[in-house]
């Protein structure tokens, strides 16, 4: 059987014997960029019914077909962890996004805290950035990217049963370690390059639900401390066994 | 007493007094670029000495003087960990070696493996990105970026008292939690984005010093696995406590 050699994410209903119509940009990667041709096979996942392997039907320049032909995964969800990240520069924020993607994040949160120069995010890049990774890291599921929002909002509305993971060099002092924590719905907060405000700070570390966890000894940018951090988090409380 | 806001990496001996001449692209930084002035304060780290606040004593276009006023931190060797990794395309290669310098690795050793397309690194390039980094996450050592070599000439002369983790999708079910290992030396091997070849992968898990560790069901780019293996690493062996 011919290796699969592409991966994508489709916004259809996937089973036994389904038609999958090709978007114009899809179409052009699969059989302009890839030169792929009818009979050739692809991944296909839509973040609901697994993972399916789908043969093309019909190949065009503007569109294609492609039908599925048997389920290769089924569906994954990642543990119940949302990142929240304060945006930064362009190419770091794209980052971040990825990387929540690839470590298991169910759902991305750009934050707005009182040293955060973004006013306003591209939600719908980030949110293809995040389709792009899961696409390359094999998962089934795409978490959503939430618009930006204010996080002393986010904070006052808090749902009294997730647990909020933060790492603050300024806090070290108090921190944890994960392994006694529980609970099965966690956010982690990652601070701005400039770190929290005072009042921040106060906030955070007064808030029933949180758990201040250390970084070590080096300041680290907010990226690396998103992939730190998620480690820390799947290791102790998530699904990396 | 005047905040400094720079931090700079100078390839010269720091103490009491000493004087230190800025090159040409460090004068124009800090006069050109960041507006500074003759009484301003700047910290500098070079490696061996510790991090020392110094204050402008000629400020010029084309170079300049500090002097040294007081140290303000020791010098931190990091943990001696090795990161070795196969370099990949040009910007996740920076960022890799970006994230080892934060992370606290103490030399990075880019490697050629079997299904590594690279056939040479631009070292000062690479040099160059851990010393930036070094100066913005506040460390006092900069890791050494050493020159390209093959993997398994690297392995054939392996040091006998220096540990091997390495971490490897298809061999995800020999795959241990690092809690129970020891030993002071250490290094993480972080595999092509193709994975290890067969031969490859026989040589490493028969290795007498090899330790698989599993990084989640998900495929993980080499950055996200460089930076999540030192995390790993990091809180169980190294200065993370």
């Amino acid at each position: 059987m011919k290796q699969a050699k592409v991966r994508l994410y489709v916004e259809h209903a996937l089973g036994t014997g389904q038609s999958v119509p090709l978007e114009r940009g899809q179409a052009h990667y699969l059989f302009g960029v890839m030169r792929m041709a009818v009979g050739d096979p692809v991944l296909l996942f839509n973040g609901q019914d697994g993972e399916w392997r789908c043969i093309v039907a019909q190949a065009g320049k503007r569109g294609g077909v492609l039908v599925c032909e048997e389920q290769t995964k089924p569906l994954q969800m990642p543990p119940d962890l949302w990142l929240l990240f304060a945006p930064i520069k362009k190419a770091r924020t794209d980052f971040i996004v990825e990387k929540a993607a690839e470590m298991g994040a169910a759902r991305i949160l750009p934050v707005q805290t009182d040293f955060t120069n973004s006013e306003r995010i591209r939600q719908d890049r980030l949110q293809a950035h995040a389709v792009e990774a899961a696409e390359q890291c094999g998962g089934t599921f795409v978490p959503e990217v939430a618009d930006l929002q204010k996080l002393d909002r986010l904070l006052a509305d808090w749902p009294q049963d997730r647990q909020l993971m933060f790492c603050d060099e300024a806090e070290v002092g108090s921190a944890k370690r994960l392994g006694d924590a529980t609970g099965d719905k966690w956010a982690i907060l990652i601070g701005p390059e400039g770190g929290f405000s005072e009042v921040e700070r106060k906030r955070l570390t007064a808030h029933p639900n949180a758990h201040i966890v250390a970084l070590g000894p080096r300041i680290l940018r907010a990226d690396t401390a998103a992939v730190a951090a998620m480690t820390l988090w799947q290791q102790a409380l998530g699904d990396w066994v």
